[in-house]
C-alpha cells in the first residue's frame, strides 16, 4: 500500500515508518525540517528513492506538491501536530496554524484525493471528564477542554466529522494516550515520562504534581496498533489507544528514580496542577476488538528501555547520582 | 470610560462606536484597513486626536503598539474576527489566524493590563441543537459546532473560560444572533439579510433554502443592548443578543421582494442546506434582564432601512424590477 505519514519525524512516527515498512507498505514521510532521504523539489536528488519530503503542513502549497511529486496514496497518517498543552499556550501561533489551518489542508487534499485518512487525536480531547473515557463519551456530555492544544484537538476531530458528512471522506481518529519511549528527545514541553527521565540521568530536578493518574502506552506497542489500521480500516471509527496500566505520577516517579540511579531528593511534590486532567480512565476495548490492541511493555520495562536510549542518545553517565 | 474596540469598522463596530461617543465614553477602534481618523506610529499624524489604529488582531507587536500607544483602556470590545461559515471555509487559514491566534492575543493582553472584556461570539456555536437556545445548553448538552467558523468562536469561548480560571481575568462573552442593518457592505459571504436585499436592489437572483428559521437582529437594538454593558459589567456572564421576532428565510426573502421592488422570479427555493442549524430559538431573557435589551425595530423597517441605506451607498436605481 501506499502511505504518507505527515510529521513522521516525530516520536511515534519514526517507529511507525520502521514498522509499515517492515510490513512490506511504500511509507513516505513529510515533515518540517530538512532530512537525509529527501527528495529535492527543484534540484537533482542524491539518494536512490528519496521517501522523505519536507513539508509544513500548514503551508497548502508544499502538502500539495508532496501529493503531486510523491503520490498517489491510498492512505494517510496525519500526525504532524504541535504537541502538549504547554507548548499550545507559549506558542498558540504554531498551535492554530499547523493543527487546524494544517489539518484543513490535509482535508482539502483527501477530499481532492479521495484518500483515506488516519487522523491522530489526543487523550486531552476529553477535557475535564473524570469517568471512564470510552470514545463516544463526548456524544452523551459535555465536556470542556482544558487548554489551547485541546481545543485544537477537538477542533480538528469536528473539521473531520464535518468533512465526512459534506465530503464523504473516509477517516479513523485514534486518540493517543501518553505515549513515549525510544525517539522521544528532552525538551521542557515533552511528555512527563520524558522528562522526568532526562532530569533523571541529568541529576536535575524536577516537580511532580500529586493525585494525577495516567496510563503510559509503550511506543512500540501504540505504533503495532496503528499499523493494522492499514489493513483494519472501519471507516468513521474513533479509537483510543492506550495501555490501561494505571500510574500515579508519583509512581512514576519513583520507577524513573530507580531506574535512573537519581537521588530521590531531586524529586520537589506538589499540589494538583491546573488546565489538566486529574485522572484519565480509559476504555480501550475498541481498539483490543478492531485493531489486536496489546500492552506488551510494562511501564519498569519502558522506562529503562527510553533510559538506555536517552544515555546514548545524550551521552549521559550511567551512575547519574554520583554527578 | 477608556474604551478599545477591536475590529471597529464592521457592521456592529462602526454604530457601536457612534452609541459610545454619544454616551461620553472615549473610544478608540482598531482595525485591519488604514482610515482617515488614523494615527501614524511612527510618522506626523495629521488629524487632532486620532480614534483608530490600523492593527491585525493576530500580529501580536500590533496590538501590544495599540496597547502602549492609545491606552490605557478599562474595556475592550473584542470584535475583530472573521465572519461567517462559507468564508471560514473558504479562507480558513484567516480564519484561524484571526479569530483563534487573534483572540489568544488579546487575553494575553487582557491578562497583562489586567482590562475587562467584551468577546463577540455567535449564535453558531450552538451548532446542531434544535431546542431552544438558551445560554447554558452547552453546560448539560454535548453540541457539535458545523463548520469551521462556528468551531472558532466555540473555540474562543473556551480561551476565555480557561483565562478566567488560569488567570483571573473579567470577561463577557455576547452571542449575536444575524445581527444585519446599514453598514453591512455587500459580499457574497455576508449575511443572508444582506444578499437578499443586494440582489433584490441590483435584480439578481437569489437562493432560498426552505425550512430553516432564524430571527434577525436590528444593528441599532444590538448596539444600544452593547454599549449598556461598559455600565453593567458581570464578569463570567453569557448573554444572547437577540430579537424574539421568528422568521423561515421564505418569509423574509418575500419582504425583500417587497420592499426592493425585485421581480419574485428572481428567487430560487432549494431544499434545507447543510453545515448550519435549521431551527434557531433563542432565549434572550437574560440580556433583557441584566442590560435591558428591547426589540424595536420589526423585520420590514429593517429591511426597508437597510435597502435604502444600501441604494445610497451602491447608488442603485430605485425600480430595480424595471432594470
Amino acid at each position: 500500500m501506499r502511505i504518507l505519514i505527515t510529521g513522521g519525524r516525530g516520536t511515534v512516527g519514526s517507529v511507525l515508518l520502521r514498522e509499515l515498512e517492515s510490513r512490506g507498505h511504500h511509507v513516505v514521510v513529510c515533515d518540517v525540517a530538512h532530512g537525509v532521504e529527501e527528495v529535492g523539489f527543484s534540484l537533482r536528488t542524491d539518494v536512490e528513492s528519496p521517501n522523505y519530503a519536507r513539508c509544513d503542513v500548514s503551508e497548502y502549497r508544499q502538502l500539495e506538491r508532496v501529493f503531486d511529486v510523491m503520490g498517489p496514496f491510498e492512505l494517510v497518517y496525519h500526525m504532524a501536530a504541535e504537541f502538549g498543552r504547554w507548548n499550545g499556550e507559549d506558542f498558540y501561533e504554531q498551535l492554530w496554524r499547523t493543527n487546524a489551518v494544517g489539518t484543513k489542508n490535509v482535508l482539502r487534499l483527501q477530499e481532492r484525493h479521495r484518500v483515506r485518512l488516519v487522523h491522530f487525536s489526543s487523550s486531552e480531547v476529553y477535557g475535564d471528564w473524570e469517568g471512564t473515557m470510552s470514545e463516544d463519551v463526548m456524544d452523551q456530555h459535555e465536556i470542556r477542554q482544558m487548554n489551547d492544544y485541546a481545543l485544537s484537538k477537538w477542533v480538528n476531530e469536528g473539521q473531520i466529522r464535518n468533512s465526512i458528512l459534506q465530503h464523504n471522506t473516509e477517516s479513523v481518529i485514534v486518540r493517543l494516550f501518553n505515549t513515549y519511549g525510544p525517539g522521544e528527545y528532552y525538551s521542557p514541553y515533552r511528555s512527563v515520562n520524558c522528562r522526568f527521565i532526562y532530569c533523571g540521568l541529568r541529576g536535575l530536578p524536577w516537580v511532580v504534581f500529586r493525585g494525577h493518574f495516567r496510563t503510559s502506552t509503550y511506543v512500540d506497542d501504540t505504533v503495532r496498533t496503528l499499523a493494522n489500521i492499514a489493513t483494519t480500516f472501519k471507516p468513521g471509527a474513533v479509537y483510543n489507544i492506550s495501555s490501561t496500566q494505571y500510574h500515579s505520577i508519583e509512581q512514576l516517579s519513583e520507577l524513573v528514580v530507580k531506574v535512573t540511579g537519581a537521588d530521590p531528593k531531586l524529586v520537589d511534590y506538589r499540589n494538583a496542577e491546573i488546565l489538566t486532567t486529574r485522572m484519565k480512565k480509559v476504555d480501550n476495548s475498541r481498539s483490543v476488538l478492531d485493531l489486536g490492541h496489546e500492552d506488551t511493555v510494562d511501564l519498569e520495562t519502558g522506562i529503562s528501555r527510553t533510559a538506555e536510549w536517552m544515555r546514548r542518545i545524550y551521552q549521559l553517565p550511567v551512575l547519574a547520582r554520583e554527578r
